[in-house]
């Protein structure tokens, strides 16, 4: 075997997110030091609390695709680096909101800032980060890229208020649960590619292929995001396990289970949906009728539907530089729950 | 007397805040038409929250200067009438996360959102309406313009964290009392009126006379608020005065008095200071301290020399269109607390 051919070998060998983070290395070293030097502020619980998010290993995968996606073309001026940046600050804005929103404890593992720091830095925070993302935008000098972004930008806190005025309300249809992922989660994975396809200056259809791609993958994430919150597939009760159960979120596990389950079990779910003091048996006995009645299952299955078509999206399009890690990436996003 | 100097008699009997109305009152007009379109949303929650707080009667100042700073000029194409609803949204979304962070209880005289929809909505709704307002910026097109916003957005909010990590600080200096007001006050002033100048394509130097004008009178209408909040320069103790006090904010009045007071009312001003529940009692006693040592008075001193600093700017503009109005709004802006 050659060298080269070893090499190779090896690379195919890695699992996937290591491939895409080997690929996109070089680009987000800048992302990196871009998202540093627009933290930096004499007013220290700003680089405090936006570094201890930063750093705190996120994958930080919606940048990445950001660059991937430009990758695939010829990216000039640094402009996808911009947008990648604007793209991880929009991000972390929502993280720390979303936390005041949902009271959570944790966030990648450890405190949540609005445990260290409290709500109120949480929010002022984001809107800096917020801020920053769009001057970083205009910057890059591109009002087409901006309207994305800023469109995304109001696309996905209307989803979250959507999900919020939904919570615990047992009218919720599965047509306003995907509403309300779309416009949470898969408005920035398509907002991410888009402007990454636009840096890289492709044509309007693959720019068009390559949005398709996020929204669909964006829809995936979430999917399996919910799978993943009573455990994945298995089922494996563990902490933080349950926590959409707590809040009333009316995720699609939740209402699968309320439509194909027996009059008691249904009763049981909705005494407990929204009770932020279900504890770890409470949730073991909604994870077993989630099980039993499919519900888990069902939703991978869509999940699985979307990536096939995040998929697809880019097939046209598979001979482009790296394009077959974004493809694989699909993938990756549904197995982890699995 | 004829009919016009009749009218030309009436105009001038009113108050100056009732001619700066009628002057803007056509292109403000459309400017809430641009609001009110903006709203819509089938999530309930964001009209409602967005039209009870831009229908509780607030002045509109804010979007009223970009409007009449624009009309001093030559405004085409309605690039104002977006520039001011976009300032419009993006104050009304600092109010929203303002109470949140605040814990206020009071907002326009009514009810502060957040005592009806919760602080999430609040946070939410806030996030909704940056969005917007970004996106009708880059409808207008000028990517100038969005650098002075989009950057004003982040200075906002950092400013509004510097206050909260100097809440209750008793080494806080009046520099840093006025670098938090500049932030969180002033740079949305400032971008209000230079964005206006922008869209009514006014020359370099003019613009940069409108900016200054509206910085400074930023910093007035501020160091005013921060008087009033103590009852004004008569001190008169009503509903939500001394709430600065039971925040903790370090602001001007509180920094004078700490100053220039004896060590008893000193300590009396340090024991109460950030104690939610400091009763009208405690709060009247502040004030005494404040008035008799000249605090209150010091700081609406202030205010004048900022609103003469902001007259002093649009002095060589004197004789534009409405610019007098502008002008004297300076001095309304500080004669509101004396």
């Amino acid at each position: 075997m050659s060298t080269i051919e070893a090499t190779a070998a090896k690379i195919t060998d890695q699992p996937i997110v290591e491939q895409l983070i080997e690929h996109t290395n070089a680009e987000m070293e800048k992302v990196n030091e871009l998202l540093l030097s627009r933290v930096d502020s004499h007013v220290e619980m700003v680089p405090e609390i936006a570094n201890y998010l930063i750093s705190a290993g996120g994958k930080r995968l919606r940048p990445m695709l950001t660059v991937a996606a430009a990758m695939m073309f010829e990216p000039r001026d640094n402009q996808h680096v911009s947008y990648a940046a604007a793209v991880e600050f929009m991000h972390t804005a929502t993280l720390l909101h979303d936390d005041v929103v949902d009271e959570s404890d944790k966030r990648r593992g450890q405190l949540a800032p609005r445990k260290i720091w409290g709500n109120s830095a949480s929010v002022l925070v984001g809107d800096f980060l917020l801020g920053q993302a769009f001057m970083m935008m205009v910057e890059a000098g591109n009002l087409d890229a901006l309207g994305i972004l800023s469109r995304s930008a109001a696309i996905i806190a209307e989803g979250e208020v959507f999900q919020l005025s939904k919570a615990k309300d047992l009218t919720t249809k599965v047509d306003d649960y995907f509403e309300v992922i779309k416009a949470k989660t898969a408005a920035l994975f398509e907002a991410a590619t888009e402007v990454g396809a636009m840096a890289g200056g492709a044509s309007e259809a693959d720019r068009t292929a390559l949005k398709k791609y996020g929204a669909e993958l964006g829809i995936a994430f979430q999917l399996v995001d919910d799978v993943l919150d009573y455990g994945g597939l298995s089922g494996t009760i563990g902490k933080n396990v349950g926590d959409d159960l707590r809040e009333g979120k009316m995720t699609l596990p939740i209402l699968h289970a309320l439509q194909n389950t027996n009059d008691v079990d249904a009763q049981f779910i909705r005494e407990n949906l929204g009770d932020p003091e279900a504890n770890e048996q409470t949730v073991a006995r909604v994870v077993a009728i989630m099980k039993e009645s499919g519900a888990l299952k069902v939703t991978l299955d869509r999940a699985y539907e979307h990536a096939n078509l995040a998929k697809a999206a880019l097939a046209p399009l598979a001979a482009r530089n790296g394009a077959h890690i974004l493809i694989e990436i699909a993938d990756y996003c549904v197995e982890r729950a699995a």
